[in-house]
């Protein structure tokens, strides 16, 4: 039986303390209309995903203007381009014409201008309609009011955040309340210099959980122990029953006494990122910015998780592993034993979101929440105010 | 034109007798939707398999306390476990913790108790939670109300039969009518001693048919003369229209004057099953144990075929070929030539079931029953009784 | 930027004259409805398809009597049965006993009979219930009222035209005023002679796009410049914009003046068809016949499209290249040249289609058409008429 009798759960356990229920009560997780249903779903996309400024993709490679970037963004497609200033801008992949998608993917070659190919409606990289063919058979383009549809845009850690509805809220107010509340300041998740770092592997991972579950997998780590061997060998305190995110504001989880660093061997293959500082040396981090974000931050990498939910019952989840420049560059660079710790872990967990999403498939499915579980009710909570007051029943 | 005259129906044809309609008047069929609407799909997986003792997978070789089987029921995995005492449980597959489905496919090792992967859960074969990591955040555990949810499950003639919603009859109420509806008492079928027999070999048809088209196949052998061109060779009195389902109570049909065994080569290749006695001989029994079993008996095997209906349009049919133990423990057994005629008439019902099929998708689709046929109106209105009363519209 | 100053608007664009709207404003194109809901195509399959005279097969090579064919309309199976006296007849392709469907795909060889493989229900060629197996348990047959269900159908150019619901008009009066509309004649279309071409090539395209943006591709040429490099070298003024479908009544478009057919080397490999005159030498026509066909005429070869509507984002597209029966005929006919040039292009076309099927994905989606596109107006008119009045919405 694996029930290790770990560290005591961490005071600043967010769940535990307060005015809430005592922490040896279960709590309802939430129903099965929320895993399933694809009326709720839909809402999802709408309320959550649309309103929400989502990480769309990585932008820090795209130097030159008329760089481009294609990303799936709440069910739509989204061009994102970089300005002649160096700023970003991203349009609907809609042209204003007929309305075909302007690009399946994006060119290697940096463009001048975005030109459909259907008709070859063409705009400028600020979404401007510039020239159609037979223009003179038509009004003044300038008057036309066909431009490409702007959609709101930041540049933040690398990535390009994109908000598909307006809102009054910037992308710092979105993030700096969830980097708050997991580190306590923001200055620890800004020293990995997200921003600056390469990416040096990736894998797309198809998983036929909801996106809600592979979020809530990654909020408790009571099921590190029986799940994840090779995790916890890594990292033991992680056999507790509580790890980083579930561990209390500010928490990271600290390498076992003779592991070097966090790879499949515990052996070091790089030094620490350069803009860390000793406080960092030896500190595993899970992060997760809502709603479509999770990283973890180790000595010499980070690990950045971005979730396109594509229905109910299946999500893609795209992971970069991103190291220092330098390191990437050098011809013997060999990401493996780093890659291949977490990408185990990967598989773990999204096997286990896919059980449970077969167990949601069950009349009978009805789960409950242990105390080191007990932060996914914030999440739950946050899933039911954006989507709230809506047309679909909420089943948070 | 395959219009053989053949028998003449036998005495005790049900829908010939009696104060029934006239032999010759052609009977209406099920209505389209039966065959095709998801709504009446769902509410037959309710009101028809979820009440009724269904098949659900052979537990005789499960000898050893521990020992698993996964089976899908009406739509719910279910997990079925030999028990200390030697009797069976039936639990939903479903961690009463956050919903993981347990057993994804059962363990070849009898396992001593049941643990959920995700996050160790773990229950006795009893279904009693008997540990969780952290116990002592946790209520006492005896005291959660959170063991494996009970399914009914009963074993008869080797196999688990399972009941998702729990019912007032047993199942050999179930099961004994339908006997002695078929053969005019319980013996014939008990001297097949199906129990103790063993797998000799095992088909899995994916069938794009409607489960109901299945049974209506196996219930009229109007369709032997032109379909069945093997089988009938075997068994020519099957060209008459009639068989032994749609013959009447207590009818066998016979092999044919040369035909040794029900083999592809008409030959033997093993003796009778010990058990029957010389009534038996040469003689062919189709069974129907609705919802979901069809059975063949010949007398040196026998073939037991469970329906699992997967959607409106699509069913699996498993067929485990049984035999003597001894002959399936001899190393040069070899059930190819009895495997063989049976395979090939399934995939000609299969195939006419598909055919029925895709008529049913069009607006005229029409069917009415021949005399020959009207033993399907019984299975009708078994359905319907099922179905009623009940929110969908019947179709029956 | 590819604005070529072509041809300017030729004479006679209907678009263009009389009291609609200025040349120059852009008109609104079809809501994402009409493209994208189960619903909306559904109610075109009733109320465009089945009460269309709809192109079903090519039926000139059925010779034989008992010669069948297997054909798709508006989401039903349509047999049709060249007749003793040289004639069709179609029928629902549906067994009156219990609905299986009759054929799968058509013998190579002339049947006497249609016979149902499941219970050898035995029809004539003209529909009537011939044989049943037990017929003396039923009523006499001719007396049943089972035989074939009749599906109107007929004979033109070559190809079986089929009507599911029986109508008032022919199918003269639906296609004639199609052909005066393109033409001004009846005269130019019938000098091809489709009727006794022989069929040298034949591509079914699976095309991910609703039927409707088939047909609006193929009536303007306004995308032929920037999608066509290959189309528009063989005939330059299709540069222009306006294309011989968009171009008037009567519009004909020119091959180059160094272009000797319309194959991919420009060269010439055939004679003209023989019944054409010089008038028609070194043209290309583009004709539509609602709903389902689309054809390409040229000097030595006609290219005949059959459009089946699979769902709302999704078509098959048959299509067929006639030559000259002597032509095909020769051991030494290669058509690659002629195909080439066209599969190319309806690669071009369709590929466009399915840019614009991701876009009506989009809730931003918000077609307009330009004054080369005005045709498309039409089209969409006729849709919203066949379906109006009608239960769904019009998204038209």
């Amino acid at each position: 039986m694996a029930a290790p009798v770990g560290l005591p759960p961490p005071v600043g356990d967010r769940a535990a303390g307060g005015e809430g229920p005592p922490a040896t009560q279960l709590r309802p997780g939430l129903r099965r209309e929320a895993y399933l249903d694809e009326g709720v779903f839909r809402h999802e996309l709408v309320s959550v995903f649309a309103r929400s400024w989502c990480c769309a993709a990585r932008s820090a490679h795209l130097a030159a203007p008329g760089s481009q970037l294609v990303a799936a963004v709440a069910g739509e497609s989204v061009l994102v381009v970089r300005q002649a200033d160096g700023g970003l801008r991203a349009f609907r992949n809609l042209c204003r014409h007929r309305g075909a998608r302007l690009c399946l993917e994006p060119s290697p070659q940096p463009a001048r201008v975005i030109r459909c190919p259907y008709h070859a409606w063409t705009y400028g990289l600020d979404g401007r309609l510039l020239a159609a063919p037979n223009a003179r058979e038509l009004p003044p383009l300038e008057t036309l009011d066909r431009g490409l549809l702007d959609v709101e845009v930041e540049e933040w850690a690398g990535y390009a955040w994109v908000r598909l509805e307006a809102g009054t809220t910037s992308l710092a107010e979105e993030i700096e309340p969830q980097l708050l509340d997991r580190f306590g300041d923001p200055a620890t998740f800004d020293r990995y210099g997200i921003e600056r770092l390469a990416v040096g592997h990736e894998i797309t991972y198809d998983v036929a959980a909801n996106w809600k579950s592979i979020v809530e997998n990654f909020m408790e780590c009571y099921h590190c122990a029986p799940l994840h061997p090779e995790l916890t060998a890594a990292i033991p305190e992680f056999r507790s029953g509580y790890g980083s995110v579930s561990g209390g504001v500010g928490r990271g989880a600290r390498l076992g006494p003779d592991v070097e660093a966090f790879s499949a061997s515990h052996r070091a293959s790089r030094p620490r990122l350069r803009t860390l500082n000793d406080t960092d040396d030896r500190l595993f981090y899970g992060v997760i910015l809502l709603p479509n974000v999770l990283a973890v931050l180790v000595p010499d990498h980070v690990a950045f998780f971005r979730i396109e939910p594509l229905g109910p019952g299946r999500s893609k989840v795209r992971v970069e592993w991103l190291f220092e420049p330098e390191a990437v560059a050098d011809p013997a660079f060999d990401p493996s034993e780093a890659v291949s710790l977490l990408d185990t872990t990967n598989l773990q967990d999204f096997s286990a979101c896919e059980r449970c999403q077969l167990g949601a498939a069950s009349t009978a499915f009805d789960p409950v929440l242990v105390p080191a579980e007990h932060v996914m009710e914030t999440f739950h909570g946050w899933v039911a105010t954006r989507c709230s007051p809506g047309p679909a029943p909420g089943p948070y």
